[in-house]
């Protein structure tokens, strides 16, 4: 079981949709979240809908429990919380969330929820949403708020998938290495400059020799970065005896 | 000036991409949340590309601001602070972060910031990556994560926009009735039950106006509701009044 499934899961309720490729986008967004409760009230062509698979990319599952209702108070019957995706207030007197807040409010309900999702051009009704008890919108930029019905499924999904505790693989990384070694890696570093004349300036040696360490400090290198690093300061040596050496 | 734009906006450098379509939906995912910083790393189809305008929905200007570089190195190059979108960690040793805390990073450091994502088959190697500093990594369910590349910009650009501080407009709501206003409802519901014989066992009278009490308590009624409420009692007692003298 995902971590998704400790709460009752929402249902994602697309009213009237008109694209078969956009239930498939949303069967997707869905299952990326560990959703899989997706309730079709009255779709345009019909139910199932040959171009919904492809566009599911592999939520094939989601597709195939997909229930068919009639109307939205039946999709809704045995939610305890209903929402319902809205880009403007169309002067609707009712709380408006972010889905963030939304997820949220689902999320430590413990209550099984249904969100609706409007048709793709002409969005849902004033009828439709009378007897819902919450508006969910998507904070947007003021000049261009244009989500169609899958990102919209896809910004929701999402953000239950967060308060639902959905977490990533982090890469186990090595620490930055010991202060010794650091002070290794300075020591040999400022002997090499010392040695190649770098410090020419009697005046700024100190300086210099702080900025060196104060570099190495915040380089967040592990140990072995430090050993590559000792290993290319002696060839970088080696090369400079080398050619000066050659140059006698 | 939108909210988005107090910090500098991150770059979304989009890494050898293959269809202008999602170069369009990237561009439409990315307006919603006030960012237009469009870069592209050897597009395989050219530059501009027809699919691009359709897809975008009326994000135009971003594709048309949109600059063509020919190598991440180039595309990057004024960059404080270098993302890379990335659904596995392919053993690489770098921080991954998720597109909430990459948000938050971005928009606290005030730094310009770029985002690389991947080609839409293949993703980006090793060697795309070894010079980038953070990994992006979507959370999703352990049994499906399958993001693809307008989706992934989606939420970097959807969290860019919350982290940014991008709010919704909510409706002015009226305020839950005074206290006085509902215990006048009160008083005239429970006159109307009492005249009408519904307190018939007297040993739970009480009782029963509490309950009666209680869900008035919490229906969270306006003025305007409550008033409402008391025009239907009085209907309702109406007629049965008129049904009482019908039937003698």
């Amino acid at each position: 079981m995902s971590e998704a499934e400790v709460s009752p899961q929402p249902a994602i309720v697309l009213v009237r949709p008109q694209l078969g490729m956009n239930i498939g986008m949303a069967a997707r967004a869905m299952a990326n979240f560990g959703l899989s409760d997706l309730r079709l009230v009255s779709p345009r062509d019909g139910w199932p809908n040959p171009d919904a698979g492809p566009a599911a990319a592999g939520a094939d599952h989601v597709l195939a429990e997909a229930r068919v209702f009639g109307s939205i108070a039946e999709a809704l019957h045995d939610c305890h919380l209903t929402f319902a995706t809205s880009m403007v207030a169309k002067g609707l007197p009712k709380p408006a969330r972010t889905p963030r807040e939304a997820a949220g409010e689902m999320r430590s309900s413990g209550l099984k929820a249904g969100v609706l999702f409007g048709p793709e051009a002409a969005g849902m009704s004033k009828d439709d949403l009378a007897g819902i008890s919450t508006l969910i919108t998507v904070p947007t930029d003021a000049a261009f708020g244009s989500l169609n019905l899958a990102q919209t499924v896809l910004l929701v999904a999402y953000e239950w998938g967060q308060a639902a505790g959905l977490t990533i693989g982090r890469p186990e990384l090595d620490p930055p290495a010991p202060h010794d070694e650091l002070a290794g890696l300075t020591a040999q570093l400022t002997g090499a400059l010392e040695e190649a004349g770098w410090f020419h300036v009697r005046a700024r040696d100190a300086s210099s020799r702080r900025t060196v360490a104060a570099m190495l400090a915040k380089s967040g290198w592990t140990s072995q970065e430090v050993r590559t690093w000792r290993g290319m300061i002696r060839e970088l040596e080696g090369a400079r005896r080398r050619r000066g050496q050659g140059m006698r």
